[in-house]
């Protein structure tokens, strides 16, 4: 069943739309405990079995860099978009061997270099705990204590999870609170780059082209996961399709779209429109302006800050469109008459009357939330890009400044009750905080300093020069000098020293006197305050949305999918192109499309060609199918999802949304937006034509 | 004699310096009817008659968009800079003829063609008109009734003496209102283009160049002032040195700095650090972003946008400078003891130490502002950045509602008596804004959609989308549907429709309903009202600053000189480099630097070469000096200021400063700050070896 705020929506679009078939649309990012079996058989006449569905989550592989992925060979391979890839491919290049412009191909296992920090995890179960969860919820408890106690009760399942199978435990939080699930993912830390092409190929056509359609990128990254030193052998992985989808065909797309905002309140969502999303694109703008003007100055800073500026741009992009959407007075209009519709339902059931209450306790935390909103966002954290990175505090835009706190808290944190903890630092969470804070990424001092440079400027400007603690952050310098001094002062450039401080707790933190981690230490204690006001009010909201939730399950049904949360969900979706300004968009490109768009743009940057692609462009067969769209429902954080047919084969990988899809975000649309893959065909054609590695595609599938 | 917060400045300047000669710095923008005499004959023993000042003074020119130059011959040919001449350049040229990126000569008159909209004003004469203004103010008026009084004794003045001469005559305000000269001008409207080199080597190294030093350009371009269809015949303009000055030389600057805020109080400096400055990077990060963003698309997207994004580009790299100035603590406390010590002086002065409550008055008029300072901004204008250019709202960027405004406010203004008018629209300034309003520049449609969308976008995200101005603004419609409605349903890209509507007044206006003219209609009632207040304070604080200039005057002698307000002003100062990272920094570059430069970046954008400057490579002498700097201080609107001899010679044009001397607009510094000029011997050898001009350069100086 379609959700009521979206069906909405979809109305409004079918209004203004030329004509759409009369059958429910391909909405939904649904759970792999909760598929929309009912819309696949009436639509689509297709009775997946349980085992093809765990078949699919078990192959499904989720990057904890940002975005999905799948094992497509019993021997560990993992394929991904070159684009969530980059991150790695960024940390273990540098000037001499620079893996992002000239690609990468492994030709035996030994060769394959084993990623910094990258993390890999698949989703082995699934188990519905809201009940128990709840039941530490005594009535009568204030927010602070609702809060505690519903972080004790979901520390103590997830230990007691972790002890017992040994596997990464997560209870996550769906329906806005609605419900919690406890996922086990089985860890994979050592995991091995195979293959990449050139940056040029990958991100054809560059930010022009990006979130636009039609395309031409081959956006993919082979990995392969290890275990004890030995390729994974794995049980669950995709069949390899070399033939691609056809226009019309259903396909699934498996994945882990980061975050939507379907269900918040229109009052939320006006929030996201006045403040948040202009916060973050200011933030955006200056970053990407600071980048390109640092970048343009040599060929080496340009490598420096590739993957950086170039998520930053991403994000740029898909804010834009979603604060287009977002000021759109018919979607607009559509998101506040499905949440009339729901509370007039509500209105008129006396069991529900009195849940209205919840929209009001959901406007007021966040007028709270907004008096603190700047000191957490400057000092603590943000909100709004959905990765599970870890996102620095606007005010410190530095690597260092990260392990700085990471280890200044670790001191502070791993004393208390493990469910008493920031969740970071939580057990369950441990191995993950070690990898990323021991990896070997590189750290540039020159990158470092542009960083911490600009955004304590960006600091002094947001709370006035003149600040207490604006004043105490700079210690009586101005900002390029103070992130000169503690950048090349603090020795947290060299993982031995974090490791030794991190397991020598507070007295060597104290000891160290380390620039970084004093520098931490200054803003922590207002850090910690603004976080402690921001979680109580997002526990004030999160039992506010529980209540929704009920009230919407008993009203409509359960048979809704929950707001994306970076958790697995099944998509799914026809190949099919679309119509704008009048002209129809074909579902698929193809090589020679690609050869075509370069001589238009005479081979000029972002439109030009890698050496090897004009050197094989005769061995090519121009036809080969390259990317296409279909109207699956995803969005950021799909990012490498493995698209699969009904026979459960690989026939492509998402790699994007075309620029009408950003809407996806706030509500479901499939009239103009689609998602964006790359063709199996292509991959194939190019693996084999163009970069000679024919014993990659003979192990793919197998 | 150096102004006090200046010398206290360059005192903490010293102080961290590695050692200075002990003569007093070059220091100073100083009037031509004041000069710095005393200075010029104790450190330089040079005395400069009347008629040497008198013939620097009226070879200068001011270019109304935002530039200075001068004659260089008797038939009118004006040289500036060409990143002066690029309005125009980017006005004339269209994507088949591009004068931006192929550059041009014109080898005969006929060839020349002419400028859209330049206005070239020349510096004919200098009356102190201070007692007649400040006659005007009778005590007791209210700050309203003041401005009004001010307003109409200038207004009077202007009228008089445009009346009695012919010369557009403007009353400008100097030492922040300690002063009030009328400058008597020449215009010239009728100007042509004669040659133009290619951007690529104007602009040589681009944004990252940009205020950074050695550099690389040739940034010049060539115009001739026309009168009654005839090259207007010159009595002033300058010889031409073909050689060039020597390192060590002492040298003049005679050019339109734009605006400085030396004098402003420690209160209004902060204002600037906090608010104005964060306000305008804000809004140039925003604007870089989406201009480089559409430029990428395509060429001809490029071609269009390539003025604007310049622009944006350089203002954004200026205003990080002046603000990381701003926020360094060793200039602070220097700005602050310079004002510490006038106030001690005024405290032991029984006649000055009432005026100490002016600061307080500013203090309090700066808060007054800063209530409607964002409906001013996004509404009306904004200041802060140094150009004689109109500035659109900020939440109406389009040149189109620039039109609307104007033709709407006509009808509204010009019934009034003439000193109760906006300035702008005062009979003293009528052929000025006809000469832009009828302007021919081609305006672009996809172009306007970009500026208005964002700038609706960002209008909704600072007040947010249910502000019932928003909501009037946008119509019912969003941000993106707004713009494209009104931009492609007025009338008013065609110049003769404006003639009409302009001339036809208010009646016209009204019959006409065209929907960029009431897009302006919906806004102007809260522009004004917020321009009123904004105007009384500013009027308030004119007053306040009147006082403090009074007692400095009294305390410290008169002979020092105003903040930049674009007017004429005299500079000097020695051709010699300086000290970064303890490496010496040469004076001069040379043709070999270029090519050595070009292959350093493998020739890739911006370090690439036009292709002229390859194939003439060998024709040219690699040791023709290129560019070089002196300490001279200036800031920008000094772009395209010629730099003269003792002999009044021209022996280069300024074209930049380095990024140290972004700290000027606040404080004199010698120690890195450098303008950056052009050296005539490089343009007499490109002229002759590069584009084969050989009659160009016969003509100059004769």
């Amino acid at each position: 069943m379609v959700h009521p705020i979206s069906r909405c929506a979809l109305f409004a679009l079918i209004a203004i739309s030329a004509g759409l078939s009369s059958a429910p649309a391909d909405e939904g990012m649904w759970l792999f405990n909760n598929p929309p079996l009912k819309q696949f058989k009436e639509k689509y006449q297709f009775e997946p079995t349980p085992q093809w569905l765990e078949h699919l989550q078990k192959s499904s592989v989720r990057f904890n860099s940002g975005g999905s992925g799948s094992f497509v060979s019993a021997n560990g391979l993992v394929i991904t978009n070159h684009h969530v890839g980059l991150d790695t491919l960024q940390k273990i290049s540098s000037e001499k061997n620079n893996y992002v412009h000239d690609g990468f191909y492994a030709r035996t296992q030994a060769e394959e270099p084993r990623a910094t920090d990258l993390e890999l995890n698949v989703l082995m179960s699934i188990e519905d705990v809201t009940a128990r969860v709840n039941a530490a919820l005594k009535p009568g408890l204030s927010a602070d204590q609702s809060a505690a106690a519903r972080r004790n009760a979901i520390a103590a399942i997830e230990k007691e999870s972790k002890e017992k199978t040994g596997l990464r435990s997560d209870v996550v939080t769906l329906y806005q609170g609605g419900a919690y699930h406890l996922y086990r993912f089985k860890r994979y830390d050592d995991v091995r780059l195979v293959f990449a092409p050139e940056q040029q190929i990958a991100f054809y056509g560059g930010d022009p082209d990006n979130f636009e359609y039609p395309r031409f990128d081959l956006d993919i990254c082979i990995f392969r996961a290890y275990e004890n030193g030995q390729p994974a052998k794995v049980e669950h992985f995709l069949k390899w399709n070399a033939e691609g989808p056809k226009e019309g065909e259903l396909t699934f797309v498996s994945g882990h779209p980061g975050k939507t905002d379907r269900q918040l309140t229109t009052d939320e969502l006006a929030h996201m429109r006045d403040v948040e999303a202009p916060f973050l694109l200011n933030m955006f703008n200056r970053r990407e302006v600071f980048f390109t003007a640092f970048a343009a100055r040599s060929f080496e800073n340009a490598r420096r800050v590739r993957e950086d500026l170039f998520g930053i741009q991403n994000n740029r992009k898909r804010y834009d469109g979603y604060l287009a959407a977002l000021l759109d007075p018919e979607i607009d209009r559509s998101l506040k008459a499905g949440e009339q519709k729901l509370r007039d339902a509500m209105t008129k059931d006396a069991k529900w009357k009195g849940t209205l209450a919840a929209y009001d306790r959901i406007k007021k935390a966040q007028e709270e939330t907004a008096k603190i909103l700047p000191v957490y966002n400057y000092y603590e954290t943000f909100r709004g890009v959905a990765t599970a990175t870890y996102r620095a505090p606007r005010g410190f835009y530095s690597t260092l400044f990260k392990y700085g706190r990471r280890i200044l808290r670790t001191g502070d944190e791993r004393p208390k009750p493990n469910g008493e903890r920031f969740p970071e630092f939580r057990d369950s969470n441990r191995e993950s905080l070690e990898l990323d804070l021991f990896s070997t990424e590189p750290v540039h001092e020159d990158v470092e300093q542009i960083t911490l440079t600009d955004s304590l400027t960006d600091l002094a400007s947001r709370f006035g020069y003149g600040d207490p603690l604006v004043q105490k952050v700079l210690a009586g310098k101005s900002p390029a000098a103070r992130a000169r001094e503690v950048v090349t002062m603090t020795k947290l450039k060299d993982p031995a020293v974090r490791k030794q401080l991190y397991e020598g707790g507070v007295a060597a933190v104290t000891t160290a006197r380390d620039p970084m981690i004093e520098l931490a230490r200054i803003v922590d204690a207002p850090a910690r305050a603004a976080r402690k006001v921001f979680e109580a009010q997002e526990e004030t909201k999160q039992q506010a949305y529980g209540d929704i939730a009920k009230a919407r399950f008993a009203i409509e049904g359960t048979s809704s999918y929950p707001d994306a949360t970076f958790t697995l969900r099944l998509s799914y979706g026809v190949v099919r192109g679309y119509e704008e300004d009048g002209k129809q968009i074909p579902a698929l490109t193809n090589f020679a499309g690609l050869y075509q768009r370069s001589a238009e743009h005479k081979n000029e940057p972002p439109f030009d060609l890698p050496q090897r692609w004009i050197d094989k462009k005769s061995a090519l067969n121009p036809e080969t199918k390259y990317d296409f769209v279909s109207d699956a429902d995803i969005i950021g954080g799909n990012s490498g999802s493995p698209v699969v047919n009904k026979a459960n084969e690989f026939v492509g990988i998402i790699f994007d949304g075309n620029i009408q899809s950003l809407v996806l975000d706030c509500i479901f649309s499939d009239k103009q937006a689609r998602a964006v893959s790359v063709d199996s065909a292509a991959i194939t054609e190019a693996l084999r034509k163009v970069y000679d590695a024919n014993a990659l595609v003979d192990e793919l599938g197998k």
